[in-house]
């Protein structure tokens, strides 16, 4: 388990590093949440320390991405403040072939869905333990209203859909950047999931879910070698 | 129009007395937002002064339909700590005769919503000037997250959807009680409602909006002169 778990970030290292390639002077950058973000970003700062990538800005997709980004030097500015972002890099926690996956294991799904909206090309990187046929075996994060949110709870529980509210510690509950809690779904799996995100997005008190689907141009995969391979779309 | 509005006042306090007359002993009442409701929250705590009304409790739907209900001696309850509510009385900004409506002038709209979807019978109380053949005279609020607000801003702008930011006095942005802003699209009219209710609910950052389709079981109505009437469905 431990030792699995040392492979598995070496290829989050290894994914996360290689994309800082697909980086150019003077982009404005989108930097994705989370343990194989961690590595792009830290990539990126190093690059731009040692003076190998110029006037590239970044806008962050959560407070810890902003921080690590602050503890590099990366200059940062926030999404209202650029034109538009021409590179996003970020993880996913499940992810097919065919672009679809599941985010928000890290929490911060609402600010990378708005971020990415914003993007012009979209790079997942993943380790190849995440890319799967069908979703849903990833428990599926719902951001909800604090407002009535035992209601809506109550709602997911009736369908059958095997909500948890996401914790902080051990007595409360998690809260979003956005002020908002995560329902996590324990689906197992997703037969039709444009049917699911329609359900997900006609739901009063719902915010927005991990469901991204049709998102990345390019996914960026890992084995726990640290071997690479690139989905593109053709 | 100083004469209109005073005479538009007593529509509203008649409509908003008479939708008393529907709230019985023991039930669980929403407490809906606005000039019209404030009328109603009164009289049901002169009534439960008075002792006409026993063992009523109540749902707020804003923190200051809240603070009036402690006024009057209401009891309160959030709406996670009742089963359902029996009935929710609750202005609208315009409603169809077929009880389609707009509301969210007030800024209250997100979690108006969430009670509603939480009530047995809805009761929405109007000056007759709200009752209109075609949606859209007056703005639809939507309630949008604050994170890239100004993106999303732009594309309600590019759709030709003339929005404009909710102010709260000179300079600042109105803060929903759910710490969202709020756009107000001003459409003139909506030919279809349900199709931009589809839109909204499917825009990332769009949180809720204040097209109520199909929510009121009865719509109570009042003249200027506060003769009043009962829209109900067949």
């Amino acid at each position: 388990m431990d030792k699995g778990g040392r492979k598995m970030s070496l290829g989050k290292e290894a994914v996360g590093r290689k994309a800082a390639d697909f980086v150019e002077d003077g982009m404005v950058v989108g930097f994705g949440t989370g343990s194989t973000a961690y590595y792009f970003i830290d990539e990126v700062g190093k690059r731009i320390q040692e003076g190998k990538l110029k006037h590239v800005v970044g806008v962050p997709t959560s407070r810890r991405t902003l921080e690590q980004m602050k503890s590099l030097g990366i200059p940062d500015r926030s999404l209202d403040d650029v034109n538009f972002i021409d590179l996003l890099v970020d993880g996913a926690d499940e992810t097919t072939r065919d672009f679809n996956g599941i985010k928000g294991g890290g929490g911060a799904l609402l600010y990378e869905k708005i971020v990415a909206q914003n993007s012009r090309r979209i790079i997942w990187i993943v380790t190849e333990d995440k890319v799967v046929d069908t979703l849903g075996k990833f428990p599926l994060p719902v951001e909800i209203v604090q407002f009535g949110s035992w209601k809506l709870f109550r709602k997911f529980d009736q369908a059958g859909m095997n909500p948890t509210f996401r914790k902080s510690g051990e007595d409360n509950l998690f809260i979003t950047d956005a002020g908002n809690y995560i329902v996590d779904l324990h689906l197992d799996e997703i037969p039709n999931p444009h049917q699911l995100e329609f359900e997900l997005n006609n739901m009063v008190g719902v915010v927005d879910h991990g469901l991204f689907l049709n998102y990345p141009d390019t996914i960026l995969t890992s084995n726990s070698e640290g071997t690479l391979d690139v989905i593109t779309r053709n």
